[in-house]
């Protein structure tokens, strides 16, 4: 989504000066000034760098890029680290049905440090740690809004897609759904949790299992399936793993999963999954993409319990045989992202040391040469950018 | 509180020379007999009219048969009424993959009189009205049973499926799954709603929707279709029904319904169940069990809302895009008969004149015939069974 | 999606003379003007006639005020109507345990139409019909509005109590908190369901009963009560009403009530309340603040069934028997206003002509006099502020 | 509530014979009889010991008592550990307003192994682990009991109250209610989880907190207090404890507690607990029975928090401001004794290592002088009673 932002409503003569000189540099040895309604550090650049490209496929260019402004219920974000998620990809390659907006900064896992807010910002200060997440705003008055459910927003505005994201030095978000992060957390090491813990969490409620229920995490050694692995424990819940190879599986019970079934040496998956489970799993979390993974979960869950959508492949299809579906009265449901009360949760979790993301810290220069990496699906864990570097 | 059980100890030797003669029949001028535990009403024959099946496929005898005697935890039902269900058919051709009885009474809506009852039924009196349901037992003491998901027990026993049913004068039930039906309730009418009732009851209560939201019947003027409109306005749910023709809109109509989408003549469904409903329904019941119409119900949901399947074709799959329903975050739920619970709320919703199903009653004797109709696709509403006649 | 926002960077000089001049009177023919980043209709004067008091207790004057302007998240409301509810009197009386602004316009069941927006305002247009209601705004952000429950915000603004409410020709409000109200709506007969109307409607979500449940509404007849009795109706609950009188008795069973219990000829209250619901209401809506019917609904409500309280009587007390409640397991639950969702479905429902409130108009001017009338306990039914008399 | 027990029905003249034996004694060789439709174990005694009293407040007797025989719905229970609860000394007081079965042989936490099964019983075999809790059987055909609310039912028949209990070596149950344990479980380490343990985790449950949120344990080093710390450390709750003195607050981090308040040396209990818990806990579990206590936590619950009643004082009243239970929309809920599912969910917990119940073993011999102790409130932690000793 596009949008034209504002410009300052009064201290216009001022403004003007500023504006002309190009950003708030100039004023000089406040900590905190104001320029109309608007709160900031002092010492904030009008350029910065940051990654852009201008055709869907095109260059990456790391560059020099203008500051942006918050408006008045936006605070504007120093971001420190920046995760990298498959779906900059698909922002980038445009192959998803949703309009991305270009030219494109990417990005929608910083988290930095506040540095200027808008007049109708109340819960964040400057110097305040906050996090750039995927939902940037949404309209918050409509009835999916009124409800909680946010990410659904018709009007919702998307980091690093519809809304220039975290791929830069500085990023605006709205302040009511930028994440709050408290002081003293290690800002590359949450990075991935704004976007990836949080997703995972949501997955975990949506699956509606109880504490002491079992619930079965397909892809469970990957960079989702490690978080909810992890998540999943916290909440009580005993967790089998579905992955491949001896090294997932070590991955998997560090991580404090109880069972795994290893699909590269398990014969009849829908059986043993049942079995290890007393009767199949209450939840299952896809974080796998793969079609036939999908649909056999519909198989292997338990009567009564829900099947949880969470990956966004394109073209994919679940397919579910009505006969059995209505009997054992299982439900497929999506989930997609957090709202701000499942990320605060996420954060928490994370915050108290339950949840810990394994990350490899590169360079924003680098980036370009990740989206190369990612594509051809040479990506193992998480990246995180450095935008300093 | 002190509960006087019934007593038994005098008639033994009287029971063996029951036993012998292989029915109640001689007791004569008591109105109520004791038979060892068994409590009676004085007039049950040995023998009754019924109609059953040897193999699949096979020819529908209507002919004499046994009267089948209560275990201590079950009723015996003098069945006055049956309803005809799609149910009966599968059970006779055996195509669906669930393992039948054979030789096998059918019927699954049997509305009668209790004439007798073994010594752990605390629920029943001689004389009350009972249904016999398709839930005719269950384990009650596994995971399903204990949170009142009794239907999907792994060792629920069906009434005309896994247990002789309600095609007979005499037939049997758990009493605490057997319906308990008020007294002066019409029995004719309310047999549909022992089966149909119950189920579009339930799914509309899967459905999840708040009054004064909006569900879509697909199939909205059909048999299933015509009790959900009811149930649902009843519900103080806005409903918009699914069908073809002026005459199902009219029928639609009259029985409640606010805004009808003609199949016959609507280019665009998608889009104008969604202008309908300001965003599309907050569920949607599919009744019709045609493959395209519930995978379009996928599509004209309401973000967040729920689709729930309910039919039962054999061989049919939803298939739902992944993208979509992730970012709509919608759920697909099966809906499978209603439990105790539900049993008691449908036939409330009955008995307080909110909820009438049209009926055809013919002879028990013309139900081979009726089964030759259904085969055919030639039966409009739904077919009750006298079983007198 | 591209959005078009407006435009403000013309009039900035223009701006400085307005402000000098105090007001938007001067801006002669243009229909919509620009003021910086707000946006107003052309025709707002800079003065109003409202009913200020200054201190608690003290005079109630009916005066020219000036007209306020919006924040950039505010928009300003030309009141047309404005319910008179009891609230007002605690405001004015500072009777109770909450802090109130001073001086202060009161008034939170204001209906009326947009005139003017700040520039984050995306959810109204000018002309559009907009509600005044009790909570006039709150953080957004804390856990407690995350989750949807604003009204228990701790930075919760109140109009007519910590915000200068709807007894004035213009008010403003937080625009994500306004009541959205379809064109076309009676501003008259609204007003009060913006207060009185979406508080029983909350609690009878809160009540937690389902269509075809019992609720009991403890003061039936009253101006809540009245209400809580249509909407009950509404939502497919079976309703009995407690209140004293043939005529109160008459009244209910008009606004669809099923069953009447008088307080003024029923000796055994508990007993005859739990016979007339075969064992009790689901659900209680104590509308009354009677400590004494309060802790009865206590002892008549059904096991496992919810207590409500609602009134807000300073210094009262419930009193529940812990033996009892527990072995009964009760809930009693507070049940404060609605938030944006509960809003806009209790609108819904007067909207679609299912709740009526019958209203008694008077002139801004003759409000002093009702505040009289109101603290002598003479007013019956609901009074609503004609802001243009 | 006294029942009349029944006398087999069949084989009647061998039923005579062994009648006239006392026992099931005479069966010899075989593992396994079969007497009519009895299924029982070959070494059933036809006398045992136990503890029974003939009037409230009477001399306890330790004395040889016939063996039970199980209904055609009942197991019997060689019943080899039963726990010792504060509900047995109302019991034999008859201090509670709930009518108590005379005479009476206490006990409702006893855990042992199936000797006989009526022919109804399908769920447990000879052999099989089960335990004997305070609910012994309802109707299961009530509303209640339809929702899984048997606790509830008007027709609840109650271990070592209306039926007699645990404190002999053979006792029967409803095999729907009687709980299922594991084989290999230590039967005197289960005993007190069978009433004490699924008491507080059916508490935590209905606190209605999700993992991450606060709950406090109101007397949180006592015997209930002692295990809900543990339930809720094994939900995923964080754990605020309150209780007198450091050996308590040692005991209470050992259990994995995470914050104490000590209300010994705390002066501002309210401010403190909403300190250390953000705005105070989620849920509160008044485990302790002081009425002052009770009333306090409707103070320093979180707004839309939930207070649960748990314990059972005789006479006593919780009392909650209206005004502030409103504002804060806060709910006061009973919490009765555990269903099915929660007592299987509680035994999980407990048989997966996560709970552990400290127990001082007594003879069944010693249990009159434990009464005594009880009475004089010299008991500290859980006494079991060994029915061998």
């Amino acid at each position: 989504m596009q949008r034209t932002f504002y410009r300052h409503t009064s201290n216009t003569l001022l403004q003007g000066v500023r504006q002309r000189l190009g950003g708030y540099g100039g004023l000089g040895s406040q900590r905190v000034g104001f320029l109309g309604a608007l709160r900031f550090a002092s010492n904030i650049p009008s350029t910065q760098k940051g990654v852009i490209f201008y055709e869907h496929g095109g260059e990456l260019h790391y560059k020099d890029l203008p500051v942006p402004k918050p408006k008045p219920n936006e605070i504007l974000v120093n971001v420190k680290y920046s995760g990298v998620c498959h779906t900059d990809l698909h922002a980038w390659k445009g192959d998803w049905p949703l309009a991305v907006k270009l030219p494109l900064v990417g990005g929608h896992e910083g988290a930095g440090v506040v540095v200027a807010k808008g007049e109708n910002v109340t819960n964040f200060e400057i110097g305040d740690y906050a996090g750039i997440k995927w939902l940037n705003g949404s309209c918050m008055s409509c009835e999916l809004c009124e409800q909680g459910n946010e990410p659904n927003c018709e009007h919702a505005d998307l980091s690093g897609y519809t809304h220039d994201g975290s791929f830069q030095q500085y990023a605006t978000a709205d302040a009511v759904q930028a994440a709050q992060i408290p002081k003293g957390t290690d800002l590359a090491e949450i990075a991935p949790i704004l976007c990836a813990g949080v997703t995972v969490y949501k997955a975990l409620k949506t699956a509606d299992v109880r504490p002491g229920q079992w619930v079965a995490i397909s892809g469970a050694a990957g960079g989702l399936g490690s978080l909810a692995v992890q998540y999943a424990k916290a909440m009580g819940l005993r967790v089998l793993g579905i992955d491949g190879g001896e090294e997932k599986k070590k991955l998997f019970h560090d991580l404090g999963g109880e069972t795994f079934i290893d699909f590269t040496t398990t014969k009849d998956m829908v059986n043993a999954i049942q079995e290890a489970t007393q009767g199949g799993p209450h939840g299952v979390i896809n974080v796998s993409v793969s079609e036939a993974a999908i649909s056999m979960s519909t198989q292997y869950v338990r009567p009564t319990g829900s099947v949880v959508l969470v990956g966004l492949p394109a073209n994919a299809y679940v397919k579910s045989e009505v006969f059995s579906q209505v009997v054992k009265s299982i439900s497929i449901k999506g989930s997609y992202v957090g709202n701000r009360a499942d990320t605060r949760e996420a954060i928490d979790f994370f915050a108290r040391g339950l949840v810990k993301a394994p990350i490899k810290i590169i360079g924003l220069s680098e980036l370009p040469e990740a989206y190369k990496l990612m594509e051809a699906g040479k990506i193992l864990g998480r990246y995180v950018v450095d935008t300093e570097k």
